[in-house]
Formats: structure tokens, C-alpha cells, sequence
């Protein structure tokens, strides 16, 4: 039987990610996430694989969660059954908008964490794909609505952690609300914008 | 001065993916590679970081074509400045369509191959995000307009390499085709579709 350490994971999980915006990821050795977590190495790799899967716990529970909000949705817009997807996890963002903030700086700043985040949310593109094909989604709408759902979302998030979605529309504004506008936006898009520049044409007669 | 050595890169990017495809990734050295494409270690090392690297080569010039091409684009339509900037770098997939297909399936067989495919493409959203403000489009359509464009290019390459796209189209159907058919495609998945199964509803009432 091994010791119950309460709440073991969680602390690895703050003291990895204070470790890696202090002192940076190259820097942080197992053995110092486990030190200041008050743990042994052992334990660290009996929870994760390495030092980056530190950052990525929940990853599988979240993209169930969206696929279930996803089969739940009541419409029948490719694009809107991920975006209600995408709603059903809001919560859990909601709950966390300070370490999203932090760990998502922390993944920007290094090459492989920023390589390893794309990896999982490419992975859960392709969940998001698969549930859209049980929902009778034609196979080329769903891989382009799995892929696109997930640069929206992609997006909506770092809206929401940029604070810029905050001050717009105010402080309480949850990420669902970030989500739908930007859910919204993608039409947007494909719309012609009057401040559009014309194109820039070298040695144009003058 | 270095021995001159005519298409060494060329070489050496053909035997990696020769090596990759035959015995994988893991297994092959870079001493591997040097040595089935007749040149030093030494040699590897002047054009490649790593051996990863080697199937990325053309990356960054690729991002040139592609920005250059929105610059250039007639439209004032967001997504449609992307296609074309896309779209100018048709010829260079077409010249390489059996290359692109073997390098893909080597990519998708091999996590770290993956993540670096994945950083690349972000790498190039950020690019096509910039050009797009440099054409006046605001910053949150920018942004957006930049992810999900490389999220549709992305599937328009898989439905060109699989052949299904080539099997509709006809076989001299080239990548520029194949692309501007799946950009056309993103309005389709914000339109409700007759075929979506109801939601799966747990425990309903019979």
C-alpha cells in the first residue's frame, strides 16, 4: 500500500508550474518539483510520464467533456454542435482563469510545451470529428468543423486569458460568453471588411 | 572552403525519409542518413539541426509564398485573403504530391514528427495573422481569420494526399483546386445539415 498523500497531485501540479515561470522549464529538474511539492521523485512519476505531462493533466477528462456536450447539443449546425461542445467545459476554465493564464505563458515561452499543447488539441480535433460523424455529419464537414472548432476555441481562449475579452465585456463575462462571440466571429470571417487595404503591387506606375 | 557537393540536401532529405518510412524514426542516426545519401556527419550538421529538422526544410519559404500571396490578394473578404495566399503555393505541393504523401504518413506515425508539424503550421497562423493586420483587417478577425485558415489548409492537404479528393475531382486535379473547395466548404459547416441525429438523449422515456 502506498502512503496517502493528500492532494500530492495537485501540489506537483502548482509547484511544477511556479518552478517552470520562476526559473523556467529547461531549468526544473523532477527532483525539484518534488521536493517543493513535499514529495519523493517516485511518487512525481507514479502520477506523470515526465515533466511536461505535468501540465497536461485533465486534457482526457476535458475532451470528454466536450464530446458529450457536443452529442447533447440541440442543433444541427456542424459548427454550432462544437461550439455547444466547447460551452459544456466553461466551468471548467471558469474555475481556473489565473493558472490557465500562468501556464499558458509558461507553454508559450518553450518550444516543446507549446509543441506538446498543440499535439493534444489536435487530438481533440479529431475526437470532436468522430463525435460529429455519430451525429451523421458528412466525414469532409466533420474534419473541417473538428479542425476549425478547435482554432475557434483556440482562439477564445487566449481572448479570454488576454483580459482584452474581460475589459470589453466586463469583468464577469464568463469564458462561455468569450466563446460564443468568438464562435460568432467565425462568420465574420468569411464576410468582406471595408478597411481592407488594397493589395500591395510593386513598381506600380505612378 | 567546403567540397563542393552537388544536391547533397536533396539527398539527404530523400534518404531520412527513405530511413524514417523503411525502419522508423527511432531507429534511424544520423549516421544513417550521411551515410545512404554519400556525405559526413559533418555535412548533415551544415544544413540540419537535427534529424527532425530535415523533414521540414522549405518551411519558411513556404510562409513567404503564402504571405505574399494574401498581400497580393484581390479580396476584401478575410478567409478568401488566406485561400489565395494558399493558393500561391499550389505549384509547390503539386511538384511533390508522392513526397508530400510519404512525409506525411512518416509525420503522423511519430509523435515528436507531429508536434513539430504542428508548431511549423502555428508558426505560419501567426504569419498569415500579421499580413491580414498588414492588409487592415482588425486584430480579433485577424487572429482568427490566421488559425482557421491554416486549420482548412490543413484538411484540404489531407484530402489531397489521400486521393479521395483526386478520385471526385479527376486526376489532374491539382492542390489549388482541392483548396479553394474546401475553403468554400467552411461556409457549409455553419449551415444546419438535414442528416444530424437528434442528440443522444440518456434514459429518455420510451
Amino acid at each position: 500500500m502506498t502512503r496517502w498523500e493528500p492532494d500530492a497531485r495537485g501540489r506537483m501540479q502548482r509547484a511544477a508550474l511556479d518552478l517552470y515561470a520562476e526559473r523556467g522549464f529547461d531549468e526544473t529538474t523532477v527532483h525539484d518539483i518534488a521536493q517543493r511539492a513535499g514529495v519523493t521523485e517516485r511518487t512525481f512519476f507514479r502520477h506523470f510520464s515526465d515533466k511536461r505531462e505535468v501540465l497536461f493533466d485533465g486534457s482526457h477528462e476535458l475532451e470528454q467533456v466536450v464530446v458529450r456536450g457536443l452529442e447533447e447539443s440541440p442543433s444541427s449546425v456542424p459548427l454550432e454542435m462544437v461550439a455547444d461542445g466547447f460551452a459544456a467545459a466553461a466551468p471548467f476554465f471558469d474555475e481556473r482563469r489565473e493558472w490557465s493564464k500562468k501556464r499558458s505563458a509558461v507553454i508559450s515561452a518553450e518550444g516543446s510545451l507549446l509543441e506538446r499543447e498543440l499535439l493534444k488539441l489536435s487530438t481533440m480535433g479529431a475526437a470532436i470529428t468522430e463525435a460529429l460523424r455519430g451525429r451523421g455529419v458528412g466525414d469532409r464537414d466533420a474534419e473541417l468543423a473538428g479542425d476549425l472548432g478547435v482554432a475557434a476555441f483556440g482562439c477564445a481562449f487566449q481572448r479570454w486569458i488576454d483580459g482584452d475579452y474581460a475589459a470589453v465585456a466586463g469583468d464577469g463575462a464568463g469564458f462561455a460568453e468569450c466563446l460564443r462571440d468568438t464562435f460568432r466571429d467565425v462568420s465574420g470571417v468569411l464576410r468582406a471588411c471595408d478597411q481592407v487595404a488594397a493589395p500591395q503591387v510593386e513598381n506600380a506606375a505612378i
